[in-house]
């Protein structure tokens, strides 16, 4: 080794001992007499010191040629410091340095290797080898590292068994793009990446896997929105001989391990959601239940009551800004023009204000009562100091609008904080849903989800009812991951393709081989998967997943630091039997 | 949970217990009053009873509809067994089942479910998810399971932390061909598949990250000999601040621990040879260390006797196969013409035989006095019964055939157990090979690999004596992984680019962002990796990789059960703005 410690191993306990450290040169501080250098490395960062008149001099010049980002080895004495630092580890102790040599030097790095830089986004990602050594980038990685390594942990000792599945698969037109491959052994025909390795752990479950799961790259070809990727990491897993309860339970306990061992926090027992209460409740899938200002719904105080807008909607719906009453008149237009903007797209805003010293106040005064007001107040379980807000409308929308405004006074009033964890399972999703555009049923999360065997007989009947024994595991409002069991009987799968759309040489063409499996012996099963990138950057309290990412990519799917993708020579193109348009 | 146990858990200690087991029918044995069934899981084989009389009716005539590979659920009472099977764990004790479920029946598959399978190689792949039922497929996947498991563990434990690293990256006409992925948001562009993250793992060591692992998809896109693989997979490292000598031992640790853990043997130390040591003694840079039979060489013994091919050869080379001196005339004839084999290519084959009587007698008695022949045998120690044989020509030629013999001799000789384990380091590698048909150099292992600095002042002079710090490690004759300690400095890095011919403009296009990264600060560094799926089969005890991975392809590439690669719609090639020549 070139080092006999890291810059974040010496002690007072090692005073007097002699130490070669080799790191980064992070700050020097050149008071004349005496000269700093703050040396890191991933460890931590130890302080040198060198005194003219005590130090060779050619050490002192030495010292005096070094620049910030200077890759060095020092070699000395640990000593006691005079003035420690309490905010580093080895802040009690220094390096009276005797020998240093510049193992490289280094220019000027473009933006400053700080906790807080001056880079902006498109400069650190030109330069990520250089924001990598940021201390936030760097512990969000080992962060990730630690996710990783707890997770087959956990899984390692409850017997899944980890199993690579291809990269290089076939392309199927039902969901996502796929990204593909062209063969140059088979001219004309391509590989697909995996959008997941979805049918690969099924085939594994049909092979008597019985326990599987992989921390898998899975590849989607969508339009970039802010926080996607188009490769990103899940956690993949599948189990046989299950019923849903033993798949909550055991990936319940996943997230309470990663919990525990990653964050050194006791995850609560995970309460459980429907779907339909999850959208009656919140309007939306992924409720984020660190607070409350539940839903509630008026159809049945409001109608009648010669107020055209609410007669008019199918549903009426507000929820309870508790201790907003205050709002000023601006107030409350800036949030009317908030839900009118059109991200949100709400026609308007209604409020009841519930003034402090009793009085009731809204902007419907014209259509309502004070008695009406107060029965509207009473479903909220309102008090004086509160402010009711309700939207209306068509069903769906109202309630996706509604979300959007819980979730933005929730911000408001700070009852959304990044350290508060709230983990929720939400159950039974509808199996299918019904595209306007194509006049046809998708599968809400994938064909081969199973319905819920009660609801068989609706398949028929009334497809849009028929729920799924399908689940998602959120947090804090996201979607961390979700699963289903999964249909293992040939009959229901074809009835299934049947019902997509799918004829059945369309079905046998793509999904043969997954059919022929089933006739095999297929014992019942059930998984789930995580989005790892996710889980990441809400456990380190972040938005965006790319800083959990050690080279991501950027809107425009462009790696600007490699500069990928990139042009081919033409020769490569003819050898793949392919050319450009 | 559909089961109370799996079929491999039950003892003797569990008897008059009730117990649910889920699993495959392996057999049934049908002998009138009695019904015995094997069930099969991932965890072991658990007899079922049933008797005719005391079995309800009902259970009996489902019992007598099950073929091979149905999959049942079976409750009953574990109870002793009247004739115990010691060679399975549960074979103390079976089943009396009470109640029989048909989960889902199995049309018969086309090859036998065992070890030992009548199917052959290619419907064993298309039906890769029953091939993967057998016992002797899954174990290997179990092994590889552990392999991978082992390994995070050791490097983890010893401070490197996993990263991924991207698989969409950029193309690079150096190595071997790339697979590529044509981008839709960047029409005429393409991304590449990785043939290794080592760019990637050196920009980590750029940012300080220090020690760096991760078990990761490559990707190569050649032609496919039998034992190779478009995508394979790499245990990838690197670390910083450090000496060839701290990964050597870094690695010998990690090959210790895996076989320690997951084959439960006590590794001896790790012998280092010299590139050119591998050469002369063994003709090849990975020596199979399990028998001696060293080369010795002999031009000063055998030149200038009047036996014209060894006076022309530039080397005269053989090896003692010890105790074969009884080898017929037949046999030796045989082995001429085994060694005159296209494959092999020797011109012929001279022996020596050392006579159990103590006579000699060799294919050149009319040019070598009895004198001159004991000579000769004196340099192998040979002693009566011993066999010399000996090649001859030019010498790169004549190391590669005798290398080959020795090894045909090794096998012959039954000296090449599979459970037999010898690893060695092969150290100091020529940095550069000269192609003669490209007239330029090439890297030996690639352009990043540091040259010894004692012979950095030949680069100019001789640029092909120059040996690089890189390594291989070899077990029992076969790579398992090598690697280099890396150029940081970016003059000796742009100095290697100009010896490989890149031009300061395709270097700058190609590799502008490692060159640029070491600019700011590149700390020494060093790494290696190692072939998961060759180390897999060869902790195995299998030649072929491909019973090691999952779903393997086949020689064209093809994945024959999902019949990938396969041809894409015309409007998917549109989007991605290529089109099929």
């Amino acid at each position: 080794m070139l080092r006999t410690h890291t810059c974040g191993q010496l002690r007072l306990s090692d005073v007097s001992q002699g130490a070669t450290l080799c790191g980064w040169v992070q700050k020097v501080r050149d008071k004349g007499g005496m000269i700093w250098i703050d040396l890191r490395d991933r460890y931590g960062i130890t302080q040198l010191i060198f005194e003219e008149g005590k130090t060779a001099p050619e050490v002192i010049a030495t010292v005096r040629s070094l620049g910030r980002e200077y890759v060095i080895s020092a070699s000395g004495t640990v000593q006691e410091r005079l003035s420690k630092n309490d905010k580093i580890e080895t802040g009690d102790i220094e390096i009276n340095v005797t020998r240093l040599e510049i193992l490289n030097p280094a220019k000027l790095p473009p933006f400053l290797i700080e906790d807080e830089t001056d880079g902006g986004d498109e400069l650190r990602m030109k330069f990520r080898y250089l924001d990598l050594r940021r201390n936030s980038v760097r512990q969000n990685l080992v962060l990730r590292h630690k996710v990783a390594q707890q997770t087959r942990q956990y899984l390692d000792s409850k017997d899944f068994i980890e199993v690579e599945t291809p990269v290089l698969i076939k392309s199927t037109p039902e969901g996502a793009r796929d990204f593909v491959v062209p063969s140059r052994m088979n001219p004309g025909e391509f590989y697909a990446l995996p959008q997941s390795p979805q049918t690969f752990k099924q085939l594994l479950m049909v092979s008597g896997f019985d326990r599987y799961y992989q921390i898998v790259k899975c590849f989607r070809d969508e339009d970039l929105r802010a926080d996607r990727q188009p490769e990103f990491t899940q956690i993949d897993c599948e189990m046989s001989f299950v019923k849903q309860e033993d798949v909550l339970n055991m990936f319940e306990g996943l997230i309470r391990h990663l919990f525990k061992t990653v964050k050194g926090i006791d995850l609560a027992e995970v309460p459980r959601m429907t779907w339909a209460d999850a959208m009656k409740y919140y309007g939306s899938d992924k409720p984020d239940t660190r607070f409350g200002m539940q839903f509630s719904e008026l159809n049945d105080l409001v109608k009648d009551k010669g107020f055209q807008v609410f007669d008019d909607a199918e549903l009426v719906v507000g929820i309870n800004a508790s201790g907003c009453a205050e709002y000023t008149r601006k107030q409350l237009d800036e949030l009317t023009e908030w839900v009118k903007r059109p991200q949100i797209g709400a026609k308007g805003l209604v409020y009841i204000r519930l003034n402090a010293d009793g009085t009731i106040k809204s902007s419907v005064d014209k259509f309502y009562s004070e008695a009406d007001l107060r029965a509207i107040a009473d479903r909220f379980n309102a008090q004086a100091g509160d402010l009711i807000l309700i939207l209306s409308g068509q069903k769906a929308k109202a309630r996706k609008q509604l979300n959007e405004l819980r979730l933005e006074m929730g911000s408001r009033l700070g009852l959304r904080k990044p350290d508060d964890f709230k983990v929720l399972w939400v159950l039974d999703f509808p199996l299918l849903e019904y595209s306007e555009e194509e006049d046809r049923w998708f599968a809400m999360h994938h064909p081969f989800t199973a319905p819920k065997p009660e609801d068989l007989p609706l398949l028929e009947t009334d497809p849009g009812s028929v729920r799924a024994n399908a689940y998602d595991m959120v947090l804090n409002g996201t979607e961390l991951g979700g699963g289903s069991v999964r249909i293992f009987q040939k009959e229901l799968q074809g009835k299934m393709f049947e019902i997509l759309g799918f004829t059945p040489e369309e079905a046998r063409k793509q999904f043969g081989f997954l059919l022929e499996a089933f006739e095999y012996g297929a014992p019942p099963h059930a998984g789930l998967a995580f989005g790892l990138d996710r889980l990441c950057s809400l456990f380190g309290g972040a938005d965006s997943i790319r800083d959990f990412i050690a080279f991501p990519k950027n809107n425009s799917g462009r790696d600007v630091m490699i500069d990928s993708p990139s042009t081919l020579h033409e020769e490569q193109l003819k050898e793949l039997s392919i050319q450009v348009r």
